[in-house]
Order: C-alpha cells, then sequence, then structure tokens
C-alpha cells in the first residue's frame, strides 16, 4: 500500500483568502516576464481577468501587489511586482517549498 | 501585512484520492469511541453515508479499513481499525502534523 500526500496551500489574513497556487503562478510569470499579458497567455487567462485577480488581491491588502507601465510599446502590456507583490510571492514560495519537501519523504 | 499559511491535505495512491480530512476524523472517531454510530453522529454524518466514506476508501485500497462488531447489543455499531486502517490514520495524521507545525511559523 503506497501512500503518498498531497497538499493544496493558500495565504490568508485577517479577512480570509488572499493568494493561492493560481495567483502565485501568475505574479512569478509577471516577475519572470516582466510583461502581465505574455503570463496570462502562458496560464490561458485573458487579460481582463489576470487584471482581475490581480486587482482583487491589491484591494484586499490595501496596497497595489503590481504596477503597470503605461503609455509602452503597442502590444505591451509591461508590468512589475510592487514590494509589496513581492513578498506575497516570496512567502507563498517559502511555504510551498517546505510542503513540498516534506510531503516528498512518503515511507509507507 | 500578516499572511497566514492555510493547507488541505490529502493522500492519494497511484489510482487517485483516498483519504482526506473528512475520513481522517471519521477513523480518529472510530478509534476513540470503537463505534461507527457514535463516530458517525459526532460528524453529523448519517451511519449509512459514513459505511459508505470507509468501504470506498477498503475498496480503492483493496483491504478493507475498518471492521464491524456484528451480533453485538441492540443499537450497537461496535467497530474497530484494520491495521491498514491504522496505517491509513497514522500516516495522514504524522504529515499533517508536520505541516502544521511549518505552517504555525508565520514570519510575515
Amino acid at each position: 500500500m503506497k501512500l503518498e500526500p498531497h497538499f493544496k496551500l493558500w495565504l490568508e489574513t485577517e479577512d480570509g483568502y488572499v493568494f493561492g497556487q493560481g495567483s502565485f503562478e501568475l505574479l512569478h510569470g509577471i516577475e519572470e516576464k516582466g510583461n502581465l499579458k505574455a503570463a496570462a497567455e502562458e496560464l490561458h487567462m485573458s487579460y481582463r481577468y489576470a487584471w482581475g485577480v490581480i486587482k482583487k488581491i491589491g484591494d484586499t491588502l490595501g496596497q497595489p501587489i503590481v504596477i503597470a507601465h503605461r503609455g509602452g510599446k503597442v502590444g505591451g502590456g509591461g508590468a512589475e511586482l510592487t514590494e509589496t507583490g513581492k513578498k506575497l510571492l516570496e512567502t507563498y514560495l517559502k511555504f510551498k517549498s517546505d510542503l513540498t519537501q516534506i510531503c516528498s519523504k512518503t515511507e509507507v
């Protein structure tokens, strides 16, 4: 009988849910590509939906997590994480990494 | 900005999902009370539903996880975990405890 542990991770504030795997992947893509449109496309999200996700998190936290670069080239979507966005990403990644490490030790 | 990590844990075999928080609570109750009816009631499950949960897990694993004591007193429901049932409970509890410990270290 081989049993493998699996988990789902998310972050909450006092007000409840803020940040899970989907938003993690989006922020990770923005950090990597410097571009919201490209990050959203890779996750098969529309640009509009992706902005909605980001705006909702920012509203919950009372601080923006992504800054858009306006007035850039056509077809742009240039964007970068704020310090708050980076902190979210790092926090999620840290816990995800620790949980993954524990859950990879299957003994059964 | 205070961020708290939360998680959901479950166990899988090669065939997929087997055991999560609900089944954990049920098995834990059976171990504690030695009685399926009492364990189910505490979780607001019907006796029939609880047996369904237990049977499904046993079918997936190809081994029973709970043995019912038949022919007992009226209003009985006496039951105990098999070795497989105990192993499931212990495995889940071990990982849950490790993940809880990690997720209680909030620094943000």
